[in-house]
């Protein structure tokens, strides 16, 4: 039987893991690939590696992560995704589940993504939002840090927002879109990207809110961008507040013409 | 130094507690009130009683439970509020405090309750929504749903909905409000009453589902409730869909004319 490429979609509640992949490996929290993997392997009775189309860090949540594996299927995808479904714990869903080519990647294929950063803004912290949501309780200038988010939009060297010891050879990255939207005490950071530096989503929340609270002037995010600089921006948002909505590919990569 | 009377109005998330209040005691779970009672006394330096509203079970949430307790107090209520937050643990949060007269009771001077009821309606689970909300996966009419839950506004005795177990020698209530709304794939079941059995809410949603899903029509909602009959209503549905909102007291309990 012929080995098949298969694209999954993921929802996960990362609070209980130490991220898509270990980076260090902590002697106590699974990661959301390996406890994937290993249903996959009680369900196939083989041991398949799961790609995912980049990592998330500890604690962080996904509404779209994606990932592919290869594999020789004797049950349909619906019967497979409910097989999977049903011995995952409850804090990951496989939500949809296709054949993809031989050829498509999910990390190299994939052409652009969208995070999405949460703030609860409010004096007291939210008991049902705490596990998804920053909580800041001064108030924040939405309007400033809106402004301030839309300098970012376009083709730049985003340096200032990378994680200080993880240095990308390359930090080109264009943003293709921005928002910040606020919905009663919760402000939502959206960002859409070709591609994002480690921690570059944290570290630009983590500037809007000093921004927000009026301990930067909005405009000047121009000049910690163009400086290159991590130290010029504002500290690094917790990961609770993150989660990776979306990961589109090219829709040739999806489909081949053989098919 | 006076005693103070004082109205805390709490939210939480009960996924991990044994209810407000044991019923029977479980051994590795604690109660909403100990919790809070603990808290109390370290701060206080007093063992206080703390009297709620009224109990939820196990796994039930609440926005708006609300409590009051007697002490002397050394610090102002922003400050007590502070120094019990900063205590408690990140599932319980005191949201409000204020003075209420001697004489205020927060359970028998309740003039009604708002509970929210929460169905996540689509095939796979949401890893978001498990903790607040039921999921059912067959498709559900709304406007059925609805209908039949019209049918139960009034002042009615509303036996036929309460735990077989439990069983209050009055059980006449008055419903003022019930909404059903969907929002995505989110159902929201909405009751105002001035009072609720045991299970009450619960077995109403469970109900609902079986008119929504079909197995018994809309209009047989009166003829469950004329029954008087446990056992023609629905089964009840899961704790973790159940949220209470809001505890809703005569103005004047509030406020007295001596202050």
């Amino acid at each position: 039987m012929k080995h098949r490429n298969i694209l999954i979609t993921i929802e996960y509640d990362g609070t209980d893991y130490q991220g898509w992949q270990a980076q260090r490996r902590l002697p106590c929290a699974a990661t959301v690939q390996e406890t994937i993997e290993n249903v996959l392997q009680r369900v196939l009775q083989n041991k398949i590696p799961l790609i995912g189309s980049g990592r998330t860090d500890a604690g962080v949540h996904a509404k779209g992560q994606r990932a592919h594996f290869k594999a020789v299927l004797k049950l349909g995808l619906p019967q497979l995704k409910k097989a999977l479904n049903a011995l995952l714990p409850g804090d990951i869903r496989i939500v949809r589940i296709r054949f993809v080519p031989d050829e498509f990647h999910a990390r190299y294929d994939a052409k652009w993504k969208l995070y999405r950063y949460t703030v609860h803004n409010a004096i007291c912290h939210s008991v049902f939002s705490r596990r998804y949501a920053m909580h800041f309780s001064q108030p924040l200038d939405v309007d400033s840090m809106r402004k301030a988010a839309g300098l970012l939009i376009g083709r730049h060297d985003f340096r200032s927002f990378q994680a200080s010891d993880r240095v990308a050879r390359d930090a080109v990255r264009t943003i293709k879109r921005i928002a910040v939207k606020k919905q009663g005490a919760l402000i939502y950071i959206d960002i859409e990207a070709d591609g994002f530096l480690y921690n570059m989503v944290r570290n630009i929340a983590g500037t809007l809110i000093e921004i927000g609270r009026g301990k930067i002037p909005a405009a000047s995010m121009k000049k910690i961008l163009a400086a290159k600089d991590r130290r010029l921006a504002g500290p690094t948002a917790p990961a609770q507040g993150l989660c990776l909505i979306k990961v589109v590919y090219e829709k040739g990569t999806l489909t081949s013409s053989a098919r």
